[in-house]
């Protein structure tokens, strides 16, 4: 039965993926015996089983789980997208949701979209169709639609969102309260006697940084603090958006006396500006930023920050899905985890009246 | 023939994953019909196709690509395995594998290992499963066998490694001169008259280490310093790496003049501990890290370190790969490029002697 083995090994090697149809070529067995002997049906004998196995490991078969997990409908691959993979923020909650899903048998696949609409629309499409058992997403900063994420919906497929989240989406969503983190910076800046303060923040399409911008502007109203509307600004919150915006504040007629920025990356291009026109930071000018990235720290003065507890956001996106995928059927009320954030107050803010 | 609609359109919409079977079970139609029509066939009348793409369409079916991708053995997505995304390193590299990738038509999927070998093998797994036309990868700290990269290279799928390669693997490569950069640094520090070096590093299994431990070695003698043995010490290279060996160096009978480690972190680490224990950096210890990481310039002294050329690594690796997916038969030479690197001095490791 197995005789033309040493004749067709050479041959088939030479060939790139190994099918169960190759295996049963070489012993002359039909695909189906191959595949129930692989799966070790009983009715297999065990000398055929051992000839299978034998032959799969020397042509290096592959069992392609993919297909398996088309039949199963199971893939245990969990897509994560999220708009950039450079920042603390993504890193440690990325890190956090891979350890909760990793103990649970599940992998993760990422893809980042560097904040663009284009890139998040072929990296949903790409995760639905290397059929991932979910998605766990943070939108991207130019997202003007969310059909492909209604899309993912649609599917059946479930997705949690978290950080930037989308309330008609009525999905599973893990944040922090955006709103009261403006209220935080603003009482802080007020107590400090700062009355004139820019924000330079995200697109406000975008529902963390909507948030934001309407409670700073209800923070300020409440202290009775001017809003100067040329000084609310939204930008992509990198380094450089912060230097650029940060020298046409110092050029603006009414120049701020403090800065709340919400990102740090945005606040320390802010604070480089400021060092280098000799403005010294906290007396001339205060500057908060978000997001408690490391080297928030590492620079003189310390930048003051919203503390995120990222690892918990993680933590809670990771099991917000397992709970969803556990419960296919059964109607689960939505996950709508607001977490606890914390100002941190260092010495870019703080001038000990 | 397509009378059925109007009746089934409820039923099937609450089905998850819309099959050919589907659509053609709803027109009447065989799927074989169905794939035809979805795909133009010239013996399916208008009418026909029309209906079947409008009943795609309202069943929001979504071609299964992955399925096309197995008869075509193209998927367009490659496959990027790193250490670890929380590095300017890593993002750079890998945005600019991405940027040079996108350009080409091809969608990047990523794996994090975290250092982990069992991470690393399961993420190969993972990307061969879902059939990557390719896989760029970065080698895990903690990797002791290359047989899952072999497996890579044995499914005919180009293997692309950056930075952290394995000369045995024999596939293409990129990265840079460990071992002179070892050579630049210790003939910067001899020159500023530092005489007992201490190398922080990583496992010497893994190349890039080795190289820069020989090259360590190497100059040490070159400029007649002596090696003391146990100020050699290999670890993962992360912040708190950095501090921990700091303080055992400090601790030790032989207190070494300046420190080079192979990462920036490491150096971070390092220097924290120094500013802490009042030691002045540069006049009684210099320190030298590896990466130019954004924070090197932010605190304060700051970090001499190596400038690695990120983008180019990135772009000359998605070159490699598209070199190789182009030429899939044709045996192409292999591509081993070795980039400059440059050593940036700054005030932690330059006291003006």
């Amino acid at each position: 039965m197995f005789k033309r083995w040493n004749k067709s090994i050479k041959k088939l090697e030479i060939k790139k993926k190994t099918t169960i149809k190759d295996i049963g070529d070489l012993l002359g067995l039909t695909p189906s015996a191959v595949s129930k002997a692989l799966n070790n049906h009983p009715r297999i004998s065990d000398k055929t089983k051992k000839a299978v196995q034998d032959a799969a490991i020397k042509l290096q078969y592959q069992p392609n789980f993919l297909s398996s997990a088309l039949r199963k409908g199971k893939s245990n691959m969990v897509g994560l997208i999220v708009p950039r993979i450079n920042t603390n923020y993504y890193s440690s909650v990325i890190e956090n949701i891979e350890d909760v899903l990793n103990e649970n048998g599940y992998n993760v696949i990422m893809a980042q979209t560097n904040e663009s609409y284009n890139k998040e629309c072929k990296s949903i499409d790409n995760l639905l169709n290397i059929q991932v058992d979910g998605i766990i997403a943070s939108i991207a900063n130019e997202t003007v639609s969310f059909d492909y994420y209604q899309k993912i919906k649609e599917k059946g497929v479930p997705l949690v969102l978290f950080d930037r989240g989308e309330n008609d989406l009525d999905v599973d969503y893990i944040g922090i309260d955006d709103y009261n983190c403006s209220h935080l910076i603003v009482a802080h800046l007020a107590g400090q006697n700062y009355k004139k303060i820019a924000h330079i923040t995200g697109y406000s399409h975008t529902r963390i940084f909507k948030n934001r911008i309407r409670g700073f502007r209800d923070a300020m109203q409440k202290f009775d603090l001017p809003i100067q509307e040329n000084s609310i600004i939204e930008c992509n919150l990198q380094v450089e958006d912060g230097r650029r915006i940060m020298k046409a504040l110092l050029n603006q007629e009414k120049r701020p006396d403090a800065i709340y920025a919400a990102s740090d990356n945005a606040a320390l291009g802010a604070l480089e500006v400021l060092l280098e026109e000799g403005i010294q930071v906290p007396e001339e000018m205060a500057i908060v930023g978000f997001g408690n990235e490391p080297f928030s720290t590492i620079i003189k003065p310390q930048i003051s920050t919203i503390n995120q507890f990222n690892a918990e956001i993680g933590k809670q996106a990771a099991l917000a899905f397992l709970e969803r995928i556990k419960n296919p059927e059964k109607k689960v009320s939505l996950n709508k985890i607001i977490l606890d954030s914390e100002l941190m107050i260092r010495s870019s803010s703080y001038r000990k009246l």
